[in-house]
């Protein structure tokens, strides 16, 4: 019986530069590529003569089924994501999904979310503690994302924001910063990532006040200092901690 | 005048494979590789036949001043951290003490940390909102530790706990897990991975309740799923949220 393989993989943020080894190999070895039709098209030529499975948006579920079904007719798949496989990403439908399709093995390729991209673009924003969180009310409730922001207010953390708004929640942010702002001060330091990695990437650097006067749009994150996070030379960077020295032995990030 | 650039490179869990493009590239431009030994040791022997800089622990400052040192008298200098290079890595230190070494250009080069890594070998427990929580005291005040896994735990978060004990601290994750079940039930799914991506990797699943009888080391990262997140067919999977369907365009990671 051939293999059925199925690769949730994540691409970073779209270029093949910023996707691991691993990732390539999985497309490399894949028989078919899956992928929402702007993704599948950041990927070089090589990869996208190969079979693919192309479906456009509101059809997450049914590209996640036809990548399995193709996987259990004992083809290679890979079906790839933006940023990482999981966060945001395709792996948890596709491992719900699966148990439809008894045999198929299903492999995760981690990849570089945007919180991580974006960070490198602005600086270190995130090198203490840290909350993602996406504005997008059509998953999570919106109660529970305006509870989730403010226990990230609350607890202090660095915070990413995925999804500040599109063209159908035009206020998304604007709100979320209402909410920041209950007990975050408004001059607290902020950033915006647009395009991270893309021939037009943009990067403002501004107060947390600041971010509710933004046109944002749905290729950009956010990100939201701790009270010790602070602009050096013109990038957002967050100290570690209350202290310089760090134990490596204490660690095993960074 | 000669470049003067350094750039602070995330690895990911080690191995070559586990490196973007993007990463590998900075290695084999620059003229001298910076890092912890354990690290450094990781990399391909091609890397290590460049000049290094390797300091043992405690010596982080140390390390990041080496690097500037040599980057503002002309060198390309790669300073390697394992996982992200901003997440609990060298990137913030160095944009701190960059302002001594007027002229040398730091380039931060993202790379898959540990909460992205090691939940690909888990399944997928952080596709909705989650946190990410150092148990290490010694940059964050034990205090404050405590504040963020009650807030997480209020934000009913998923969350990736780093460095959750050692043998200085034995106890810290027990105390952390007695926290978060101040609000979250001990039945909550929860998964541990040790030396991600290395020839050792273990994974567990298991409860809340039980992560407070696990001896840890700090090769672990612990996860504690949100109060959505399941066990399927062995893997720890986190729903995207409340239904499947999705608008592509509202996303722009995953």
């Amino acid at each position: 019986m051939p293999g059925k393989k199925l690769y949730v993989v994540g691409m970073g943020p779209g270029e093949e530069r910023y996707m691991t080894r691993e990732a390539i190999a999985a497309l490399e070895e894949s028989d078919v590529i899956a992928g929402y039709t702007v993704y599948i098209n950041l990927l070089p030529e090589k990869y996208r003569n190969k079979e693919q499975i192309v479906t456009g948006m509101r059809q997450e579920e049914e590209r996640c089924r036809m990548s399995l079904e193709r996987a259990s007719e004992g083809k290679t798949v890979a079906l790839v994501c933006s940023g990482d496989a999981g966060v945001y990403g395709m792996a948890s439908l596709v491992l719900e999904l699966a148990e439809d399709y008894p045999g198929v093995e299903v492999n995760v390729v981690s990849g570089v979310t945007a919180a991580l991209s974006g960070s490198a673009v602005l600086g270190s924003p995130l090198s203490n503690d840290f909350a993602v969180i996406s504005l997008s009310d059509i998953l999570t409730p919106k109660d529970k994302i305006i509870r989730r922001l403010r226990a990230a207010a609350e607890g202090d953390f660095c915070i990413a924001l995925y999804n500040p708004g599109s063209r159908h929640r035009p206020d998304a942010l604007k709100e979320a910063v209402q909410v920041l702002m209950e007990s975050i001060e408004g001059g607290r330091v902020a950033g915006i990532v647009e395009n991270i990695g893309r021939e037009d990437q943009k990067m403002r650097i501004c107060t947390l006040k600041e971010l509710s006067e933004c046109e944002v749009n749905m290729f950009m994150t956010v990100f939201i200092g701790n009270s010790l996070t602070k602009v050096i030379d013109g990038r957002l960077v967050t100290p570690r901690g209350y202290s310089i020295r760090k134990e490596e032995e204490e660690r095993q990030d960074g």
